[in-house]
């Protein structure tokens, strides 16, 4: 069982500065994510593109931002439980509550901010009808740790930044990195697609298109897939241990859903009056997940929501004790892992 | 007259800000601020010292926080009004508002957004009795535009940063600095007290410590300040064309009291549950300068409170028409000066 002050489902630009904002009232932090890493869409989706309305940066990359987030709530010790979705919460008797994850791991906190964005990332999946049957035996819709392909023979299907890039990442790692698009035509950054054609050039991917995967076989996990050409009636098997389709994530609330969360909109109702609590007192939603008279799903928005929220939690989790604001300009910043940031102090020296 | 869409009183943090995000709206924006230059506390009172828990920037000197956002609405071609106080609001038949300073400047606008932080900053004056008359005339309480300075005799008051890092800038600029300190001990960053002391041993300020200026003399003009030193009974004139004594600065609500806002704590009241609007129709409040259930002083916070007021102001602006929240990473900047930014786009390119 996993123990914390707050725990945060979802590790968006919105869940981690929250780790920042509860670090500085002295609270821990655990996050819950479904994607393999912190960052949310801003990593998972479009690391690469400019945000521009990030206060105080006239420009930076979504993965940046995550970076940067990162670091600012280092020092206060975040806990991460990743690729793994929320599937359940049992407010027990103490009012506390107990949030288990797909995969069975089991978190303990007095307060729960729900900060999941648009929802988990679901992968979109191929109409293959075995699949299922594969998953997690061959079959992956995301690549969590490109080790497991070390010397496999792996098929990518998909046209999008994700199947070029990890198509470039593969072509290194993998024994062979076979792409299957439908089209000839890929869309994606322009240096990515001259990468892969070079790599297609110098015989380090094979490329089919345009083409479908309509098959899988093998007995107990994937030992081939089998490829269907647009130009030819009968689709050909080819030998492979990995088949990763790349077809984009679409966000779905998901398991939240049932949870007994008022729900509006597909997202998931406040009180932005006072503290971005819901209708289960101890649970809060923050970021682009809630939704409140004249809400705008904005980063900068849930920074500001993820800091109101955390006072809150601080009166429920030190009930009748008084916080009073300290600036860390005037009183720097105590990090959990001992570190100390503050101000150069002034000096008071005669000059003589 | 000037006129404007959103007329912002401050050029702290807030009101920056929201030049970006009116931007967006296509919503012009011109600022008020007492102080010479934009910034607010940020770049008066503490620009060398570093702020940590601005998002995303694990830390930032308050002076690079101004020029960040500056740089982040130049594009929205901001106008401002510096150096004077708004003093008087006078709501039109049409629901406009002309707001006039304290030098007579007039502005027009129909929505007035005050992000005045903790006031406007009033200098603290020295007890001196015909102080008020210099005025103007010899005596300023802050420097504003360091020019005036050029090859005079400038005798200056304090023992703090100001003090000390305006008398090391002027050395370089007036024909005779003079800093007299009531102590010998300076407060203030390291380097500038040492700097201080060098320019004394070269003979480039004359340091008059434990002392006070006790009088000012001069027709028409300062002509002398009057200097009693601790250890002496009488004091002794010394000629000079401007006496600037920086004792630092202290936030008064100001004129903005009597506009008929509902005033709490020395804040102004709004509406947090929608669009932070005060009593007063089109008139908001945002930043250090409002007030609510739960509120927090913080910067972060005035820059989710700018994001919703511009969507109001939007509305009052443009009645009846619909607004859709475009994301700057999908749709690009298009600033008012003609210039585009943009995420690179995806090309769509056979591999072949």
């Amino acid at each position: 069982m996993i123990k914390t002050d707050i725990l945060i489902i979802g590790a968006g630009p919105t869940g981690l500065f929250t780790v920042f904002e509860a670090g500085l009232l002295k609270l821990k932090c655990h996050l819950i994510d479904a994607l393999p890493q912190p960052g949310g869409q801003c990593s998972e989706i479009y690391p690469k593109k400019p945000i521009y309305d990030i206060p105080a940066y006239p420009e930076i990359l979504a993965g940046d931002l995550t970076e940067k987030l990162l670091e600012q709530g280092k020092q206060f010790e975040p806990g991460f439980t990743l690729g793994e979705r929320a599937e359940t919460i049992e407010k027990q008797e103490d009012g506390t509550f107990i949030v288990t994850t797909n995969k069975g791991t089991k978190h303990h906190a007095p307060v729960v901010a729900i900060a999941g964005g648009l929802g988990s990332f679901e992968p979109r999946k191929p109409q293959i009808s075995n699949i299922q049957a594969y998953e997690d035996r061959g079959v992956e819709y995301m690549i969590k740790d490109p080790e497991l392909y070390r010397d496999k023979k792996v098929v990518i299907a998909g046209g999008g930044d994700s199947a070029l890039d990890w198509s470039i990442f593969l072509a290194d790692v993998a024994k062979e990195v076979t792409l299957v698009h439908r089209r000839n035509e890929f869309r994606g950054a322009l240096d990515s697609v001259e990468k892969v054609q070079d790599l297609k050039n110098q015989g380090k991917i094979n490329l089919i298109t345009p083409a479908e995967v309509v098959g899988l076989s093998g007995e107990g996990k994937l030992e081939a897939v089998s490829i269907k050409l647009n130009s030819e009636a009968e689709p050909f098997d080819l030998a492979c241990d990995h088949f990763v389709p790349l077809f984009g994530l679409s966000p779905k609330l998901g398991p939240m859903a049932n949870w007994g969360l008022e729900i509006e909109k597909n997202a998931i109702k406040v009180n932005n009056a006072l503290d971005y609590q819901t209708n289960i007192p101890g649970v809060f939603a923050i970021g682009d997940v809630n939704t409140y008279p004249g809400k705008l799903k904005l980063i900068l928005c849930g920074f500001h929501e993820a800091t109101l929220m955390c006072q809150a939690a601080y009166q429920i989790i030190n009930p009748g004790k008084r916080y009073v604001l300290k600036y860390t300009t005037v009183s720097g910043i105590d990090g959990f892992d001992g570190s100390r940031k503050e101000a150069p102090k002034a000096v008071v020296k005669a000059i003589e």
